[in-house]
């Protein structure tokens, strides 16, 4: 995907970040993103040399089905957040991508005005092997953007799959774009997404769509209401708009600032953000020992001559895991 | 809590099993509870010796917050069950008590008639150091009480936790039990754990709460109505009952051996027992590599040092994972 280039030093890539040159940020975030340890390491330090440049912007999670019309959403309410002067990263991760390989032009096509403004950043997450993988580069990407001075970010996912827990773990607000009139379900929404919202968007609230729009966001409202308050005591909101009528949008961004504040008076905003990064270090070292695990060949080769027995009850699920453990860490002790 | 006493042989204990001896069954699970390796060794040998006769019973998750009545709702209930000619076992999770040490003899107080019935056998998990941990011991002692003849088994867990996944992912069909009348919240319950119920119970519908019991379960069925519907198929049903009057219980049961028919019938019950078994070895194997982990004094040293850098953002969780993580294994290699 990428053109292979020399490496810059990291003082290089400290300077040009930090001095907000989009180039030097998106070669940061390649290395980040590559599979390569020497790059990763070179990653490493660049992140820690730009860590105290973190932090200060607002992190947006965007969520939603296909064909709820997230593209145009996040072009409008993005350009209505750049005319107030701010600078706004817009980071995707499409885990129904990974196979194909990433979607970068893609992106870009789909979101034509902010991809041609200067102020703007957008960058999808390439294909990765797991979840947390790519969780882990959107995270480091996020943080080198904020680096680089860009104040609003947007992490912006499919809402079909198990990435939106993640993505909750890795922002301020969860913003949940839904569609009016499409009866009583939940519209293959998975179960626990709407529970995770801070505010659910109905969409596309224009034309004949406006007066079931209302409708929608009355029982919307209603079902939330069902739900115990979180422990940041925010009720979630529901709000419609149009991105093509240009309507409800600027509520939308009113109220995440509200949120902001809110938060910020009462500590939950940086009690919420520390909590954040602990939840990634255990995550993380949870995922690095499971994929040190299943990559390793001896296990892989038991595992796949066990499976079956365990599927059809003939071993025992707990006492398996024990054997493939203690074999793991046995080999990994005779592996000098 | 239990007097230190000689093992018996595998064979017999597997004999003492298969017989439905009590005492045997009871020694056995105390065996898979022990710390002792060689305790957990042979009780392995022992449930791999029985695995061929575990599966034949129907197993139902009990949950709700304290005061919804469980131990009440479990004793006439489990005694409606007892009637129809099944033995029923019931062991109970409180990962609350994980701390005190167990409530072996509170739970046979809270249920005197079911804990001095010969066709009932109850248990609950002692103390363990992680909830997955507990997880583990509580599928194992419900194989055993399989081989032994139990075809009914109840696992009871107190509903404001985390333990409410663990246990729909050991158990058949998953109950929830709610109050009618605590206004238009859902009391406490954890977000999450109304998706995962395949019924609501509203309890205590007697007397003056017979009317607000059903109220209640309309506003259930409604808020029910909004989520999609699960993978195979089966709508959330809501019931009312009163253990008290002895109302209700015949239905819940009926409800429970239509599940199993309609599942058994499109081949989801077997389905979902395997993938519950694959589910739990990988489960167990994430457990065991992190158990390890966390138990390396090295490493929980400079965990200890490092995590206030991490909270406060000194230091990149990423990084931090991946400098522990490797840590763990390399030291691993010369730990000869």
């Amino acid at each position: 995907m990428y053109k292979k280039r020399n490496r810059l030093t990291i003082q290089q890539y400290v300077s040009g970040i930090l001095g907000g040159d989009r180039v030097a940020l998106g070669r940061a975030i390649t290395l980040a993103e590559s599979t390569l340890s020497t790059d990763q390491q070179l990653a490493e330090k660049v992140i820690n040399e730009v860590l105290p440049y973190t932090g200060n912007s607002i992190r947006i999670g965007i969520t939603g089905v296909p064909g709820v019309g997230k593209s145009t959403f996040i072009e409008s309410f993005g350009k209505q957040i750049l005319d107030q002067g701010h600078k706004l990263a817009v980071l995707t991760i499409d885990p129904s991508s990974q196979k194909t390989g990433g979607s970068i032009l893609g992106d870009k096509t789909r979101m034509e005005t902010l991809a041609s403004d200067k102020r703007a950043f957008i960058r999808p997450t390439p294909a990765g092997s797991t979840l947390g993988g790519v969780g882990a580069k959107t995270r480091e990407a996020m943080l080198l953007c904020e680096a680089a001075g860009y104040d609003v970010v947007f992490i912006e996912t499919v809402g079909v799959g198990q990435s939106e827990t993640m993505v909750k773990g890795m922002v301020d607000f969860f913003l949940l774009l839904m569609l009016a009139g499409a009866g009583d379900e939940l519209q293959g929404i998975k179960k626990g997404i709407i529970e995770i919202a801070d505010a659910l968007v109905v969409t596309k609230a224009d034309g004949d769509n406006f007066e079931k729009s209302k409708m929608a966001k009355k029982e919307y409202d209603r079902a939330l209401h069902l739900f115990p308050t979180s422990e940041n005591s925010w009720q979630p909101k529901v709000k419609i708009c149009s991105a093509i009528e240009n309507f409800g949008l600027g509520e939308i961004w009113e109220m995440i600032l509200d949120f902001e504040q809110i938060m910020k008076t009462n500590g939950y905003f940086d009690d919420n953000r520390s909590k954040q990064r602990l939840d990634w270090m255990h995550g993380h070292i949870r995922l690095l020992l499971e994929n040190r695990f299943y990559q390793d060949k001896a296990i892989a080769e038991k595992l796949e001559k066990m499976t079956p027995l365990v599927l059809k009850g003939e071993r025992s699920s707990i006492t398996m895991a024990r054997d493939l453990v203690k074999e793991f860490l046995v080999e990994k002790k005779h592996d000098l």
